[in-house]
């Protein structure tokens, strides 16, 4: 089935909001195995809807409309919508009460004069109610074309589509679309791709799609078959030779999974403390792990110490040390994840020291070095990094590469 | 003049990336005072790049391609343009000398046989140097019509834009367009408007848009004019009357001053040293303060408390307050303030403690319930706030409240 994806609203093209939307559609419409050759972004104007609408209709068999469902008289995606596919529009009891509803648990108690438009619904159509605001999703089918219509605020449109249009779609679909993702760290996308090239030249049934992120790979593996047994009874063999290939570099198999939940799962399991002694990252860190449900259990207090004097203070880094090696360097990460276990009492701790730049770089110790050291119950790992970027792509791959030798260090133990 | 926006690339397509350049020239755009009613993502597909190239060159007088320009053979943006534009190709002598120039200061030290083809420029295109990366952007002219090339990588494509196509594009106009960012914060979004609204209404010229960021509101006030010198004449008393509204909200009038930087400004005017103490936002107020420049003069070491013991231990903060008034309360807040300013020996100290959730929320206390506490030699001022919005959300808000109670409690002193 080839799928389009309409996204209605001025503010995204005045560049107001970035449309994370597309994104979030256009790969679980991929999961759903749909082909979408185009997005279009569009105002709320109902002359140039009608037309992007026809167009989309006339070249995909689904289109995907999100945006332009609000109360105000310039949301005009339900009335262009219905239009386009010749539906009227009627007043629907249930959408009626659940609006109703949603006010009488409002300052207001009423429902305001504007929102008597979203009571109305295309004939024939299927709502969709929206757990989270106002305007339901609406499905409509006519001579084998559809059109689904999402409201555009994420909060809204995310639970709507994962939990009612996904089910819906997989049900059209011939065949059941089943994947799972792989997430591993520590590891280059090239690199990954390198290794995998003859899976993903092979790659029919199941498909491999790979997904960069700062200082992390995924790797969604899809499957389609007759039903989910089958077609997880597919994903199984590939899975595993991607985790023989790579290792401990994938930390989880469950796309809902982070590495700071990895990373705190393994800290649980070993009832130990972790604590983080950051200078460059200066607090990223302890802010990304305290991400993860359940920190609270594993991680008490952390320290940024971002001047020497902070350093030896705070973590006990010698004077000596950082007269002699500077604070960048090996030595002092050393002795930064040394002294920071000692001082919170903890049985693990991470400790990073960099040049984020843009200034300050040497030659010796250019923009982007970072040392992150790792001593867990008294033996310490120092590894030594590169990075390439500004000064936040420097920071936030030295908290991903952090969080990696965290997990690292918990696993060889 | 109406310009159209089209982005190359299937990973947009299949959701792999979020299509953060579609913001970034969408605003430029609309600062340029140019009118852009359509933005389209089309894949490596030259039958469907050709059909959305005409498409958009037959409604608008400018179209903006972005991406597709990369040395590999599914790149085809620049030779579907040249045709569609009826321009051959040829062989451009300067960027061939920059292409090798590129490639001498790297590891391979000869062009790649894959990039002989980004030496090749529609014949009569103006070719703007693109300083990191191979690939030139393209300005093609014909008939009246416009198209504009960029590279897709946003660390190619925003210098490229911002030094070459903005000051091209700006001489195109009629008018010449000048803006001013006028930044709030502490302030909510429709608050801004309903002050607004007599300016909104009546504007023409100067205009003004709202953006709204978390936590922050920023004011484009943008004027037309014959030249620079009436357009700033005709902004001044706009963003005059914006100031006086709204006083001490505004951090900046400064398109590139973020609110830590004003901060961080601040501080260092005073010569005054500061310090965070963190428990709900575990780390990221210390990490957004230290993106400033300069932040190292002012900011030396920061607490990460977030048990109640590490509040007792590293900050001083008493047992009893902590039995009396739990962990998230005024008082507790206020003695993190205080011992932060004395443990750090610190002129200023802010501290954060709240519920972020999505567990732990009480009827007292529920979930987004937060306490900000400033101590400035000694004198400390504890907020409250009830935020709302996912954990993430939650302490996303706190960092941005916290960072304009600072900057408030130094603009008073």
């Amino acid at each position: 089935m080839v799928a389009e994806l309409v996204f209605v609203g001025t503010e995204i093209l005045l560049g107001n909001i970035v449309n994370t939307n597309g994104a979030f559609l256009a790969e679980k419409c991929a999961e759903l195995g749909l082909s979408c050759y185009y997005q279009t972004v569009v105002g709320d104007n109902k002359e140039r809807m009608e037309e992007t609408f026809q167009q989309a209709l006339s070249r995909s068999d689904l289109v995907i409309v999100c945006g332009g469902l609000g109360p105000t008289p310039d949301d005009l995606t339900k009335e262009t919508a219905a239009q386009v596919m010749e539906m009227a529009l009627e007043e629907d009891p249930h959408t009626k009460e659940r609006i109703a509803e949603y006010f009488r648990n409002s300052q207001w108690n009423v429902i305001p004069e504007n929102n008597w438009k979203q009571v109305l619904v295309p004939k024939g159509a299927l709502v969709l109610d929206n757990a989270n605001g106002t305007a339901p999703g609406l499905v409509m089918e006519k001579q084998g074309k559809r059109m689904i219509l999402l409201p555009g605020p994420p909060n809204e449109m995310i639970p709507l589509f994962t939990e009612q249009v996904m089910p819906y779609l997989g049900k059209k679909q011939p065949e059941v679309i089943y994947s799972k993702m792989v997430k591993l760290a520590g590891i280059g996308e090239s690199q990954v791709a390198d290794q995998l090239q003859d899976l993903i030249e092979k790659q029919t049934n199941p498909t491999l799609a790979t997904y960069a992120k700062t200082g992390e790979v995924h790797l969604r593996v899809t499957a389609k078959a007759e039903n989910k047994k089958e077609a997880k009874r597919l994903l199984k063999p590939v899975v595993k030779e991607i985790k023989r290939r790579f290792q401990d570099a994938v930390y989880t198999t469950k796309e809902e999974v982070t590495l700071e939940d990895a990373v705190v799962k393994l800290l649980r399991k070993k009832k130990w403390t972790v604590t983080t002694a950051e200078s460059c990252t200066g607090g990223l860190l302890a802010g990304r792990l305290i991400n993860a449900a359940g920190a609270s259990k594993v991680f008490r207090q952390g320290y940024i110490t971002y001047s020497n004097k902070a350093k030896r203070n705070l973590l006990g880094v010698e004077k000596a040390t950082l007269e002699q090696y500077t604070a960048v360097s090996d030595q002092v990460a050393c002795e930064m994840a040394v002294g920071g276990a000692k001082a919170a009492g903890a049985d693990i701790c991470v400790a990073v020291t960099g040049l984020a730049g843009p200034d300050g770089g040497t030659e010796r110790t250019p923009v982007g070095t970072v040392y992150i050291g790792c001593c867990l119950h008294g033996a310490v790992k120092v590894e030594h990094y590169q990075f390439k970027g500004n000064r936040q792509k420097i920071r936030d791959y030295a908290v991903v590469r952090a969080l990696n030798l965290l997990r690292l260090c918990l696993l060889e133990e």
